[in-house]
């Protein structure tokens, strides 16, 4: 890694964030079959499209640049997903419910995760004076934001304190 | 990991909690001295120190419940935090704008998983009506957001286009 310069910083981070929705990409059907309640299996599925749409628009920035976003791995969002699949692990015996919950959660950690990368990214395009990818990079923050939103709303309509007790 | 009932996710979230906040602590002073601006070398002391409280605000919870927050390893913090060594490697070469710039990138990936996670924990904290436990989440919560609010200005203030370019 290289890092003379804010535009390689720049690059460092969209390649990141483009890691991080090709893992989430990978994972959000295992978790849309994991949530029982209609509405969090429907947000879910609603944000996997906006995923691949995300990740199109990195790409876009990425040809802009003359660079390919590909081959780095994103550990943040590698460990995030990890502790999400534990919670799949875990839900043979557990009250459905709870789980939705441990879903959300999770959901809503890799939700931050990249409301701070995009919202980084944005800034340094700004920086940078790039403005077609800031116009992109602007409407996935958005997104994710209104995304973490919609998971909160669920959560609180959802889950009730007595989950999961006999 | 047992996920019965909301009070074992909200334990789970906590022990979470509790490991992201010790790997902090111990990569903080890391960050620290890695830092070239005085404003952020200043602002990385202060989180140090309230990190500790947050701890400690936590340790207390645990004892409140009678249980043991130690022995999780939380591995969204793990991987963040693996990433912001990888740019405390490439440091040497760089211009230590750029290097500031890249460290505060990942203390607000950092920040905002906390944020994620003390959110839903004081979501939880209330459904479950444990009263003391919400104030103490709450008022980590509110740290949090302001550590990332200043990680914000301090970005805005101290990083220019033209960093590290010749």
């Amino acid at each position: 890694m290289e890092l003379n310069t804010l535009r390689d910083l720049y690059l460092e981070q969209l390649k990141d964030l483009y890691s991080a929705e090709q893992q989430l990409i990978e994972s959000m059907p295992q978790m849309t079959q994991a949530a029982s309640d209609p509405q969090l299996k429907a947000a879910f599925q609603q944000h996997a499209q906006e995923t691949q749409t995300q990740l199109g628009r990195l790409e876009q920035i990425g040809k802009m640049m003359g660079e390919d976003l590909g081959g780095h791995l994103c550990k943040g969002t590698q460990g995030i997903i990890e502790e999400g699949k534990e919670v799949l692990k875990a839900r043979a015996d557990s009250d459905p419910e709870v789980i939705d919950a441990a879903l959300i959660t999770s959901a809503q950690r890799v939700e931050h995760y990249e409301i701070a990368g995009y919202g980084t990214t944005v800034a340094y395009a700004k920086q940078l004076g790039e403005t077609d990818a800031v116009a992109l990079l602007q409407t996935s923050l958005d997104e994710e934001g209104e995304a973490n939103k919609k998971l909160t709303a669920i959560a609180l309509s959802t889950v009730n304190p007595h989950a999961g007790q006999a």
